[in-house]
């Protein structure tokens, strides 16, 4: 399956989708409208919501409570992205001016604050105590990963385990959130929940480690933003560790992390020197193999759930988000 | 009842808030847990947990869903002031340097988001879908309040309607949502649950007009920040308003609000200027009577409770919203 088949299985529920999601931004204040517009039409992949509804239709499939999860999922997806750029400065997010470089960062961060409130609203609109605790503790996970993040920044001293830890709180937890409240909404028995649960957590991980393959080997146009950022935030991803790992002592991520203010010019060269060294070397290939490896690890027991069509689409999908360029 | 005896009939229950309070900042991760401690340790009065233990005492009193809820309520509190004083770039705070004049606003960002989702954690530990709804609803109210303040900063046109739903939005909501969750989760009947919900809202609208009068004519010392700071950010309090409406027409209100960017000298000057003239005038009488009208709306219905300890704790603490000096 290519993608667009995938996304045509729940066609029909991702219209219903957009338009709850479009409903958050008419709200009466105009400024505020106009700010929510913009964030919540962000052109994403929707990648997070469509798990929601994949995982939902195993079991009882009832739309009117994944309908408003799937919702609740992109709303968290879209806060912590306007909290990220507006915190680390970023002017381009999906090839667009970001919202704190147009609006100012005070907008920015009161806006995803807007956006967790709306999010947890949906989530508690299904009716459901366990998916709304799950929820605010997926919450408390990100912030966690993203505070452990901050406090890491322009740390070589970190190991896999570190990085491992890091990307599940900051991504493979909202998949898994994604799958499992979806299989949970649709009374799926607890070993099905468990499956859908270890494919979401198993796919964020994999989708993450190509997230941070691409801040290297992608270009600005596919990424919608400039590849190296993850360096010029001094987070240490897989392709950089393999790089201070195994790459020559003169380092230039060892230099940009022991000299975090360097002039503004120096650091980009080196950020070039560091893309251009792991790009010409096997670490982008040893990375797609620990993604690989996820993927497969993420698809190993979707086969004893009942055999559908999105059971295919979800096995599809974990191909589908090591190939992707985007 | 003074503060101390109104305290005294919760004691016991406060101090195990207090311990669950510390415990969120009983992580793994020593960085994060320096944060926490700091920013859990303020020194706040803890009037709203406070308010939701003593409205749980006029039916089925239940510490073990009260605690987590008060607890909640707390959270999300000292979450909107750690945000609030990033966006404000507020250097100090009850006496404190501020979470991000130590840390900067990025580790004051994420940490207001982790306390967010620490304080949707206790909200669904009740395992009361109800009160966990309330609980996103009014911090969503909460965020649009701020943006409406942050949209509406230096700007004169606003009506008296204006001011009243901001402060609802940003400071009644959450008393209300202390006073009706301690009613709910104490399984009050409807009638009940709406008088003490309304208690609150009043009581918050009151506390809320103190709070900007005192930014006119407490001391720095008693407030724990500098005086005037609302006007700084291009907040137009009642004060405020009342000094447009009646002041000479050479208004420095209007000065600084026309002109926003002056140098900071001058930014001082007019704040100076317009301290003076509300302190000297009948501004300061007129706000007061403005918050005790709603301090006593907020106990009008009071008598239909049930006649306790807690009853005059809740009618004296509306007095003592007024006398307050910090």
């Amino acid at each position: 399956m290519q993608l667009s088949e995938i996304y045509q299985l729940v066609e029909e529920d991702l219209a219903k989708l957009e338009s709850r999601i479009k409903s958050v931004s008419e709200v009466d204040f105009s400024g505020v409208a106009e700010l929510l517009d913009y964030s919540l039409k962000g052109g994403g992949k929707r990648i997070r919501p469509v798990l929601t509804l994949l995982s939902g239709r195993f079991y009882h499939y009832n739309l009117e409570l994944l309908l408003p999860m799937a919702t609740a999922v992109e709303l968290m997806h879209t806060a912590t992205l306007v909290h990220d750029d507006s915190i680390d400065n970023s002017p381009i997010r999906r090839g667009r001016p970001t919202i704190n470089s147009i609006w100012g960062e005070d907008k920015a961060v009161l806006l995803g604050d807007y956006l967790f409130a709306k999010a947890g609203e949906f989530a508690t609109s299904t009716g459901n105590l366990r998916v709304t605790r799950l929820f605010t503790q997926t919450l408390g996970t990100i912030s966690a990963g993203e505070l452990s993040q901050s406090f890491d920044a322009f740390n070589l001293e970190q190991t896999r385990d570190h990085y491992l830890g890091r990307i599940s709180s900051k991504t493979a937890s909202l998949f898994s959130l994604a799958t499992e409240s979806g299989a949970i909404l649709s009374q799926a028995p607890e070993e099905s929940i468990k499956i859908l649960k270890e494919y979401g957590y198993n796919l964020g991980i994999a989708f993450q480690i190509v997230d941070d393959i691409l801040d290297f080997i992608g270009t600005e146009e596919e990424m919608g933003k400039p590849t190296g950022s993850d360096l010029a935030q001094g987070t240490l991803t897989l392709p950089a560790m393999l790089l201070v790992e195994h790459g020559p002592e003169d380092n230039p991520v060892k230099e940009l992390f022991n000299n975090r203010d360097m002039p503004q010019r120096d650091k980009q060269k080196k950020i070039k020197q560091a893309i251009e060294l792991v790009r010409n070397s096997s670490i982008v290939k040893q990375c797609y193999e620990v993604a690989s490896d996820y993927a497969a690890k993420a698809c190993h027991n979707l086969k004893l759930l009942p055999d559908n069509p999105s059971r295919q689409a979800l096995k599809d999908l974990a191909d589908l988000v090591i190939s992707r360029k985007r």
